[in-house]
């Protein structure tokens, strides 16, 4: 019944600075994130790229979560992807210090021939046009979900506009969302967005909740309450993971299960965000998951 | 069953300016907003004051919704508290232009005789100082909830922090909480102040719901997704009256009952920002409440 999920992104060294500490060379990419998160769901397959400098050991932490690395390409020719980032004080925002692609230049995601037919798709944040090129390498009609971030709305939007109407689902924040469409009420942002293309839309708010925009109506789930934010790096990465996971997990894309996986979405970034890098996420365990999943639904239903 | 609420606070003329329009001589104040939201739910009690110049049609409208004016006091010594304020594009601050307390600067709530006994009683957003007096001339032991505002917690603090001890709920919004305690989490905010005197809390976040802290555990309750915000004044008031009316309608202070009061109270709240003062409130009738309620439920309960 469960059925494998099929993650493309950035796999990358970074360096964090958070008012409280520094990470530095330590995990991070939108397709780590993704798929750590998804793995406690679903059977996960990585797409990406890493450089001939890239740790052992962190091809290990991926291994040890059952993730399938046919995908994941060693490119001999340079080095991992790297990012460095600082958040300001309380995390209101947030800055880019340096940015390296190298191999991740002139990367082309190639999906392995025995992944050309997935179920479900998960577009970690990356280019648009290598989104969409993802999609036009993949057969049949899989379930497609696609993060993005600011930076591609500025730089290559139209790439973007062509990507949305290719997608069953987009998984935004919501000052991207404003940014978008120029909306500031995110519920005429979001319905602003559904005529843009994609079936079904997220819009993430932080430590606010997520509201799902669907066919059927929204839906609205609280964040789980975080008291110890360390780093919020790859919490919009881990959300859309655990979120298509699943799905994937229950082979459905039922409104009713989309309201459950929206609950496992949030609880899965609320341990991100408790470490850097993916140290808590990976280390928790699908107990301690399934723990918040039910605190977030005694939080929240009558 | 349904017991009275009894709602002492202010009663005052507004002038309201917003990015879309000007609101003139309009029905304002604390006691008005939280009466009439009340008044859908249990009988509903004011105690306030007026001068001679309040218009006899804004007590009509009071009388509509049934409201006890026994407790409304017409001070023949003036005119009626006057509040003049302005919002910023996009409703994100808000700045008072003209204040004139007039009657209320020598305003002492009277509780008249047959009202000294109540089950339920709120006390509406005026200084601490005066509320406390209100807790000393009430007998027996009510369920009491307070509403407060920024301005007592930077020119009153003393009387605020002697007055939450007394409470059994408070009710604020999430800067208040911030300038309250100091932090800045939202959840650290509710925890701290519960250690501050009152038995339950409840900090609301605008557009982002609210949570309720209650010893039994947190509850969280998402915005109604409001697209015609045209004035948020009495957003709060509103939001307190009918959460408290709910509470006297059901007899219960019992944590499902609190529960489905948070439902109610988004509701209500909601249908006062969609119009000046209480116009749309007012008019909107409880079928119209309930439809909001449903809503709501439907928005969040899996």
């Amino acid at each position: 019944m469960s059925k494998p999920v099929l993650i493309v992104g950035s796999v990358a060294y970074d360096n964090i600075i958070t008012p409280f500490a520094k990470g530095t060379q330590i995990l991070g990419g939108s397709a780590s994130y993704a798929s750590i998160a998804c793995s406690y769901f679903s059977q996960t397959q990585l797409v990406g790229v890493v450089g001939t400098d890239f740790d052992p050991s962190f091809i290990e932490r991926f291994k040890k979560h059952g993730i399938d690395l046919e995908g994941l390409e060693v490119d001999e020719s340079g080095k991992t992807f790297f990012w460095e980032g600082e958040y300001s004080e309380g995390f209101k925002t947030r800055e880019t210090l340096a940015i390296e692609l190298n191999v991740f230049e002139t990367f082309e995601p190639k999906i392995p021939e025995s992944k050309k037919n997935p179920s479900f798709v998960m577009l970690g944040n990356i280019a648009p046009s290598l989104q969409s090129h993802v999609l036009d390498e993949i057969e049949g009609n899989p379930f497609v979900l696609a993060d993005t971030m600011d930076l591609w709305m500025n730089i290559a939007k139209e790439d973007l506009l062509n990507l949305l109407p290719r997608l069953d689902m987009l998984v935004i924040n919501d000052e991207e969302s404003e940014l978008l469409t120029g909306e500031s009420n995110v519920i005429l942002a979001g319905q602003k967005i559904l005529t843009m293309g994609p079936k079904m839309l997220i819009i993430k708010k932080g430590p606010n909740g997520a509201i799902l925009f669907h066919p059927g109506g929204m839906f609205c789930v609280p964040s789980y309450p975080v008291t110890e934010l360390r780093d919020p790096t790859g919490a919009g990465d881990s959300f859309a993971g655990a979120f298509i996971g699943h799905l994937a997990a229950k082979d459905s894309t039922d409104f009713s299960v989309l309201k459950e996986a929206l609950f496992y979405a949030t609880a899965t970034a609320s341990l991100t965000v408790e470490a850097f890098s993916l140290e808590r996420l990976e280390t928790a365990g699908k107990e301690a998951l399934e723990a918040r999943y039910k605190e977030l639904i005694k939080l929240s239903q009558l």
